[in-house]
């Protein structure tokens, strides 16, 4: 048996309630987070749900004897899944009792509604939708993207291997595909729908939001130089505003501090400087 | 006022009740597809929820005079969304009544209820998230890695200015990440929780079989030559028994030789001989 790797009780963060059918299921169960050992990556988006809202859970590989073999035993092509649950591809993998989700933005998706990062269906029934469309978006833009730049070709393949074709996607990257995401985002935060341009959507911290917290962290560490010129352009102060925001969140800074967050790596978000803008 | 392009009514395919507490809402509105006109893209995967559903739906681009327009005004800088709709960045986008939502698996999981393409959540809880997980994961390997072949660099920018890059890229997928994709669906059909292998998840229908269904037809048509050896080789039985099975089915068939079914062009699936298998 895995031992938790937070103290703290489980809390909800508002009030709102949970109308999701599905909620409350094995809600006596605890979370465990199934992914790479040392590094963020796409885990770091089901941390960020579970830290953000003080609710327990284990961080399988990080904090227990069964480290990378947990990932290895769900992603072998011998496992079948199970007579409820397919086999997932690739981790994050969350278990949940007897439940087991992979995908990204399906693990937050299941999260959303018994975390309380999504608004209310019963008085936003298209809320939790919102909030899932901006996670995919940010996702695509501002984490698959970075990662194919440093792999265009094949990831499967060292770096070395495709370095040429890296320099040039990071040129359009940096030019053409993160200002284009950044002032989408500019524009979400400016449009009615965020109420107030604070968060989102709603007015209300939701997943999205620390995903696109968590997204912009890692760009900004692949590409320090760029991005800092795009922060003094003031075009997406909107943008850097809720990155701020969220950053300084009371769990989320504690969070940060602690040796839980692990540093960027050789994972999704790499820093090349030769990808990055010249000084 | 659009026309409709269906002129059956709503129908149900099988007997699950709607148990979502979203679900209803707006039930009396008419489904809206904005996307490009022309071709299948990814509208294809809610034209085909639709069609396989008997669900009468505006294909806004194709049937009415809007046309492109009704894309562009959602997708300009200028749209800054309105009180409970954050802008799109890009289409498919789904208007049902006063919502309007983008991003291909969102929709999905928005219309999954609605129409009967997931298993009842009353007696299988977690049913829909295994569903919207292997949708996610046809998408990244069948759909986004497939356009991505053919413009490794720079999506913006044409295929004649990265076709050396696209054809290692190419021979990357066809010899990597095509067999990958085959045989974890192959393995999640051999998985007891397929329900018996002949769909995806649970015995019955999902849109993830639709979604399947729809991104082997396009890799099939990019790639004719790999995807006949690689159905030569036996490996991949059980997924090329789903997609003839998909296709076989009444409404489907009907559909896909029905002038809405729009033929492959310069979307998503390309066939250049040049990223194919030699003869």
């Amino acid at each position: 048996m895995a031992t938790s790797t937070r103290s703290s009780k489980r809390q909800k963060t508002d009030g709102s309630t949970e109308t999701d059918p599905t909620a409350g299921t094995g809600a006596e169960d605890s979370y465990r987070l199934i992914y790479w050992p040392g590094m963020p990556g796409r885990g770091e988006h089901i941390r960020l749900a579970f830290e953000a809202t003080g609710t327990p859970y284990t961080d399988v590989s990080n904090a227990t004897d069964e480290g990378v073999n947990a990932v290895l035993a769900q992603i072998s092509d011998k496992n079948l899944g199970d007579e409820t649950n397919p086999p997932p591809l690739a981790p994050p993998i969350l278990q949940h009792g007897a439940v087991l989700l992979s995908q990204t933005p399906n693990i937050l998706s299941y999260l959303g509604l018994r975390l309380g990062l999504v608004p209310d269906p019963s008085e936003d029934p298209a809320g939790l939708y919102h909030v899932n469309a901006l996670t995919l978006t940010a996702l695509d833009g501002l984490s698959n993207e970075p990662h194919d730049v440093h792999h265009p070709i094949a990831s499967g393949a060292y770096y070395e291997e495709q370095k040429d074709e890296a320099k040039r996607k990071a040129a359009d990257y940096r030019a053409v595909r993160l200002p284009k995401f950044l002032g989408y985002f500019e524009r979400v935060l400016k449009g009615p729908a965020s109420g107030g341009g604070q968060y989102l959507y709603g007015g209300k911290l939701t997943y999205a939001d620390l995903v696109l917290f968590q997204t912009l962290d890692g760009v900004s560490f692949a590409f320090p130089r760029r991005v800092r010129r795009l922060r003094e352009t003031g075009e997406y102060d909107a943008v850097w505003g809720l990155y701020e925001r969220v950053k300084g969140l009371e769990k989320v800074s504690a969070y940060l501090a602690s040796e839980r967050r692990k540093p960027y790596s050789m994972g999704i978000y790499r820093h090349y400087p030769e990808l990055d803008d010249e000084e």
